[in-house]
């Protein structure tokens, strides 16, 4: 037997195994895929980095999908629309050594790459024709990485509003018209309350596994503070989300035998120059997070053909191993 | 250099790399991870089927995620909204040989199963709590099967209205408002027409690389006449889907070394035993189709931050690659 779970955010139905759950220990992978490469392109390149701050240097991707400085249009194609590629891509490197996971890193270092995201964020929103900018990490083969082992992260500033940004702040906008109160304000309430979704708190933030989690080990960040930016939220609080990063990267490290993983800073989007005009409300319906997911299983057609997902292994279990693993 | 080219559907952008476009060939797997236990479980069971159509078998599946005959219910869970599960899930085993891929099974087992399909989806939409039913397949451990090379596919019947499933028809019926055309028969007429995107046609059906492709080598099969319900379009001319569906994944296996892959039947949700009153002109905007997706890549942070998809290879290449393929 199942729950099918409702997503608060987005009116997504996950269906949670409970019953016939698998155990936590299922998800070790018993082979570590990690793979690394024999000569580091980024420890032999001299390349000169668009931006450093300490030891942690920022570069153009040396595969773009977007092209700063391109001039931008859209076009019809037949019955299609078509726009050219427009915006920047840039790599993080998060340490001058050759370390491969962001776990292993120096709490320093780690500071100083939340810090990055957010200066390379101020920067891209005063290019009016950015819409949006993300942030992101892929680490592992199966988390879509090379296998290139030396700690990095990208950032993508793009000329459109991506649909599941949209589709946030809608669902945020929705909790918000009905209840005058914010969706993660409440969560962060209701989770704390609960307990057994909760992780790790430390005095900025709160680590959980969300009640609908589509992923096993999926994981949220929540800043305490309500902000909806995250370049603006996390100023002075990034030694706070250092140390909070770093432990669950341990942890998955640890328990779960170094497996590749995922993670994506949700902020909201801007517009002129940082503002937030097409959304009146969205300073106080959003609310910024990260979300951190481990690669430990594969998206399989039922959830390609409805949308709907299947956790193997409801939150409440992954959330107690996570707990209990020493780092 | 790249594209960002809009889907006609649903409001998606996908990335498309042009100019520093990967090869077809380097998507043909160098390894092959198809896998096969050594007991398979189909061939020893000796578990009576709750169908049979002459060599197709179906089976309640062993690991249900939905159970018939449970009460349904939906109950608050704090904040949460939570459902019992309801529906039923079942395996369709497509042959009695041991053969792993539908590639190699005979014609006339394949019509059998897409005629299993559509007697299963007539005999789920007479329960009016059913709101939808998806029949999928799995193939090969990275499309999300388990390692057993007996060729099986599944049905899902579910009680309620998955997200992919509204998202396909309000895009479908905006379409439809705009143009007072459907959107996928305009679809079909502009493929034929510009015919880079085409890999195969017969009598019934077109089988084409989408314009805005989110993945390598992603093929889709529409029906040549318009219908929006696969059960009851698919009357006469499951023949010609066998015979489409056979022709394209024997190019897959030869073109690509045996790749997994999935496919989902992708039809309109029905109301009260079979009816569309929930969406009145669901019968005149919606088109039944196929989605039949290789699993090449790995969906990597951007995506799951964005919702974007970023594809390494133009659809027009991998259609070209795909219609040269002798098998």
């Amino acid at each position: 037997m199942a729950q099918i779970r409702k997503d608060l955010l987005v009116s997504r139905w996950v269906i949670v195994a409970t019953e016939r759950a698998r155990r936590p220990a299922a998800f070790v992978d018993p082979v570590n895929h990690q793979t690394d490469i024999k000569h580091c392109p980024f420890c032999l390149s001299d390349e000169k980095p668009i931006f450093t701050n300490d030891r942690v240097r920022v570069f153009e991707s040396g595969t773009p999908f977007f092209v700063d400085g391109q001039p931008f249009s859209r076009q019809k194609h037949g019955l299609y629309d078509i726009s050219s590629s427009w915006g920047s891509h840039e790599v993080v490197l998060e340490t001058p050594e050759h370390v491969a996971n962001m776990a292993d890193l120096a709490l320093a270092d780690i500071e100083k790459v939340f810090e990055t995201y957010a200066q390379r964020m101020l920067l891209h929103r005063k290019d009016h024709s950015i819409r949006y900018v993300l942030a992101y990490k892929n680490y592992g083969v199966a988390a879509g990485s090379r296998p290139i082992g030396h700690a990095r992260s990208q950032i993508m500033a793009v000329p459109v509003n991506p649909i599941r940004v949209k589709d946030k702040i809608a669902g945020a906008k929705r909790y918000f018209d009905f209840h005058e109160r914010c969706l993660f304000c409440d969560l962060i309430r209701q989770e704390r309350k609960d307990s057994q979704r909760v992780i790790l708190e430390n005095r900025e933030f709160l680590a959980l596994m969300p009640f609908a989690s589509r992923f096993p080990f999926e994981v949220w960040i929540v800043p305490k503070r309500h902000c909806c930016d995250f370049a603006v939220g996390i100023a002075g609080c990034e030694n706070q989300l250092a140390q909070m990063m770093k432990d669950l990267l341990l942890r998955f490290k640890v328990g779960l035998n170094d497996p590749a993983y995922n993670y994506m800073i949700q902020s909201a989007p801007f517009e002129d120059g940082g503002g937030y005009k097409k959304y009146p409300t969205i300073e106080e319906d959003y609310h910024w997070h990260i979300e951190l997911i481990p690669r430990l299983t594969r998206v399989a057609g039922f959830e390609r053909g409805t949308g709907f997902y299947i956790n193997p292994i409801p939150p409440e279990m992954t959330a107690e191993f996570l707990r209990e693993i020493r780092i």
